[in-house]
């Protein structure tokens, strides 16, 4: 019996757990180059990508996205590298790995397009969308539960995806890698989620360059604004595991940390909770994870959820729920720490008294005074953006 | 054609690079449970264990440690939970995985044990020996390459493990959860270490509780004393993956954010090839990590020494040496950034305007000036290093 | 001769600088009481008071404000504590303090009136503006040079302020104390300048409450709504010398630190130096400061200004401009930072490891992302500003 | 009827407040110029001088240090700049005001001799006795109560400078510029003390240089030192008012942020309670302040004390204990903060996101590790301390 589809599932009113981000947790696994970012370690070391999607699973995601992030044959030929996997084969592969994952549980599989070269070069819709085509060939034959176009920075290319996505009947889901100030075109999250849905997707949200809570606050935009214009979507949310409140709208690419020093900055596990219970409120019911997240983190966020969803992860067998496990430690004082107050209050320390808690971004070369901030950006968002555009189109 | 053996390595010369710790790394993925810290998984789920050995092989590990911390039979008892396997099946699987990834490469097996309730219940010598004659048993069964005992925070129990180990003829190593303060009972690095050589420890130094180099200048107090007293030893050392620059003798077991909220504390891969530099110019040569050490730390490691062992971990490949890879980065700020200047110097923001760098220890509570620090210490350590050892012993 | 009154100064381009805030300065020198703020020290302690104005003239300061902040007779009724002098007798002795200093110097006195407990407890319009006539009939007496109506926190009491002083003829400056986020009704900064210019006010702008670039912006907000109305006015700004990116529309009475723990916050000089330069830029050119502000904090400002003066302030014969003096200090590495960029370029340590880099306010009790932030405010402002507004009119 | 002699005073057990620091008190008020640090002022400004005198007098010194720091003449011939007035003069002067001042209340007399550049040019001991001499003469005629040879970087001169004042008959207090690591010649805290009271010195402590912590640290291991002895003294301090938990041997001058942005470190009132209590339970009875130290700063030493001194401040008529003013606060939030507790716990943040909490020293240029601090420091703080010294010597 097949399990449920996506949308029986969020029009059902149940909650869809995500999956984390590929790209960063097998980079520090040692099976992805940071820099390309291109996914071989599909078809080249299958082991290690079915080991994270059966951590994911057994964390409690219930969606198996395909490892095709940058799988899109204008990118992979980007590389420079040699290539023993043609983009098909690395493209199937995934598929294969997913869905073998997948069948373990309750997991749908969810093939995915993202962003292309072809676009940024300014290749035609159609060169564009023909590229789209090609990994949505595999995803067909391949017989994927659903679609999501994600990490788009770039409104109009993302629908451009949805089109070409739409003409499967498969159930679409779209997320660009925005926050609050909206596409790199100046284009409002709100005014990106209406141009996405009235493209035919069915779920929307945003993925990727911003912590959790800076892109909760982007989907309700989305929502507000989806709402306001009399449509109707699903929502959903995949943001980083690493805060980033000192960024601008090009997300954390713009830190100086990105992407060999974010350390600091992950979220623990208490963070996943607040974010979880964060995105629950908003009416956001599909919610993941994307660079930075661990299986940890998405067990977290089940767990914080498991009410709602009357289930509680595999893997939370290892894991007592607020740290309840600690207390078979054998230090005393540590035994103390196994309750839910203890770690929602903690404040934890970086151990780097020569480091600053804030960064300032690379690309502008602004310090920011906090209100100086809202009304700079006012008047000059749209300005930057534009010249920021031009610059990463120029090469 | 058998490997060259531990001792022939650091005989002649060589560097021997460690593998990362089990227990932190695994808890993340969802297959130990923080608390117990116990290996159960070795037989639950060997392919997530496998598949680690094989990341730390990739990332250029010499040493395959048996996945048997925490295995005595006292300790496995001690859980309290369901016990699907006995300590014996656990060891054997744990040797099984890490002989089976071994030969994958040109990489040892060593069998270790750690430190036991029985010791901390005050059980005789007698009793405490015959628990490390079990799992040895299983060693020896399983023909390991050598022997570690490792994680004692007093040495007498390290010196009784090491007289048992001693038995097989097989090399030994000895490292204590240790810094510069020496053991729960005060007892210095320095004499640890003559201890430990004494005993017939052929490589001695110290694992886990406090930082890198933290943990590099505590085997160097072990280096000196051996040295001094006219023996003769190889050197090792496995830190933590977290600046703890704020710790007490107790190491980051005493920190607030022990376990569940380190994050902040995590050593990005420049730390490491300081870490690396610093224990190599030490004379240490047997060089790892411990809780936290993921496997691009690791390789990071291996990469830093790369000259003076004359090869490249195989896992570079997904690696451009100091960023390198950064090169193909679609933003150019961010191909700026592929120099070893750039990620030398940076100093990663945490991201966390609301906490702080240092945290105060739990178990003492006193607010420590810098010098009040180390006056006090001079004066109450041996004292309070009693009565915190009164407490442990008492639960 | 009489020195240029304030309009002939500002309408002839020239920058006049202001004085810094007397009750946080004379509150470390023992002269005012926290809680109370009132300025009996202008009777009891003349000397004091007296030689702080020599100090801020001596730094360049153009303006001696009578220091006659909380000297309303409401205000100081309200104290409970033992009234040695009357109203009249602390305003008179105000004025001949300011008037004395300022005879010194090329400076103009300011009679200044302030916020009303008669306002908060809601009392009519004729009430209130009585009591400011109270404080008004010693500025004519003494004939100071200009009136300034500082720190209101609600719009409509400033104008009623406006109305009375501008009955006497004198120049009449108002200054809020209010961020980008408007006055505690949540009107606007532009709206706010609008009224006050409307209702006579000459020159306008901010005071206290927040740090000096969030001032500046709100200034920049008045001016821009000022211009698009069609009027014409001069502009002020006399920000908090802490740095304040943490707090809400409050201010800084709102941070966990106020009053007696902001001493990580207080400004460099260098500091100062951007926010003379940042003020000067907005088209600013009553420039001056208030809680927080010392001598060299202003005399910081004026050697920003230096230039543009055409004049270096007496008190600068003690400084050489970007740390000259330097050039005599003992220690070689000392003397090696008598230049502009080091000191530009420092980011000072707190010293403080244990302590974070921002607060949470305490009186909304909200953990506040960066987009959060934004997207709650502009959702929730209005009402929360009521609710505080109505739990301050409680008491 | 002439107040009980400062010997009289701590023989009977009593606690003896000492003020603050004149030159960076006064730098910030326009009247010392940071570099040279000399103090012209007292005959150029007299009236400045004597208000910050009895600013300190109302906050409850009662010790009225003549304003002579630096003034040999050696010292002030240095300098370079116009010279007004003469080093009799301006030492006289120095006299008059403290005299002045000290008489409106229950405070004392202190001559004060400093460093001098005479020594780190190594002039003869007769030649820097005789420099002493000059200063001595005016103290004599002056008639001062009691004598203060302070900031003293190496024991040797400051022994010279006992000898010279004991001359006098009047009672002789000395007081060096050291923390625990000792002088810079590397002699111990302990042996520094043992040398000067053998030389004379009835009280003897530390000044300036580091935080009240580390410097009650300091002056503890003098006690130990005279007491193992066999000796006997008084005990004083006067640290810096700044937090300086990473600066090595030569203190704070050596921090990037001295001396324009040590704002940051600035100590609050309740950091100053917890410092006079700790400075009282090690047994010191003469308690006060340089650098940084502000009226406030003294009047929080003095209130802490007040049960035991029992008296209250002058000043203190201004200042509610623990915050008690706050309860006359306008707004309710900032009432609720009128208690101990609240004070006592309070972690102020610095509201400088972009700065860290500690700095890296200038002249060593390594990164310190705690325990690598530690170690590194009994390898090398003697060969460090001799280069260093050699370098200073240079210039």
């Amino acid at each position: 019996m097949a399990p449920k589809g996506i949308l029986e599932r969020l029009n059902a009113g149940e909650v869809v757990i995500g999956d984390g981000g590929f790209v960063f947790a097998l980079e520090k696994r040692g099976y992805v180059k940071a820099g390309p970012w291109t996914p071989e370690a599909a078809a080249e070391d299958p082991e290690a990508v079915r080991q994270l999607h059966r951590e994911f699973l057994r964390a409690g995601s219930n969606v198996m996205q395909t490892f095709t992030f940058y799988a899109s044959d204008d990118k992979l030929e980007n590389r420079g590298n040699k290539q023993t996997y043609t983009g098909a084969q690395i493209n199937e592969a995934a598929c294969d790995l997913a869905r073998e994952v997948a069948n373990e549980g309750d997991a749908l599989v969810a093939g995915g397009v993202s962003q292309t070269p072809s676009y940024l070069s300014c290749k035609s819709e159609a060169d564009v969308k023909a590229i789209f085509k090609r990994q949505l060939d595999v995803f067909i034959k391949k017989n994927v539960d659903f679609l999501i176009a994600e990490y788009f920075e770039h409104v109009e290319e993302a629908v451009w995806a949805v089109e070409v996505l739409k003409g499967t009947g498969k159930p679409v889901a779209a997320s660009l890698c925005i926050g609050p100030e909206g596409d790199m075109h100046g284009v409002s999250p709100g005014e990106c989620a209406v141009r996405l849905v009235k493209a035919g997707a069915q779920i929307v949200g945003v993925n990727c360059h911003f912590d959790p809570l800076t892109s909760v606050e982007a989907v309700k935009m989305m929502k507000a604004a989806v709402e306001k214009a009399g449509l109707k979507a699903h929502y959903m949310v995949q943001p980083l595991a690493y805060h980033t409140p000192d960024c601008n709208c090009q997300g954390f690419i713009d830190l100086p940390e990105f992407p060999f020093g974010l350390e600091p900055r992950i979220l623990t596990r208490w963070d996943m909770h607040k974010y979880a219970r964060e995105a629950y409120n908003a009416g956001i019911r599909f919610i993941g994870g994307c660079c930075g997240f661990e299986p940890y983190h998405i067990r977290a966020v089940a767990e914080e959820l498991a009410a709602e969803r009357k289930i509680v992860p595999a893997g939370s067998e290892k894991h007592g729920m607020w740290g309840a496990g600690l207390e078979m430690h054998t230090k005393p004082w540590v035994r103390a720490r196994a309750r839910r107050d203890y770690w929602e209050n903690l404040k934890p320390a970086s151990g780097r008294p020569l480091c600053s808690s804030m960064s300032k971004p690379d690309s502008w070369g602004v310090t920011k005074g906090h209100a100086a901030l809202m009304q700079q950006k006012e008047a000059t968002t749209k300005q930057q953006l534009k010249e920021l555009f031009d610059r990463s189109k120029s090469h």
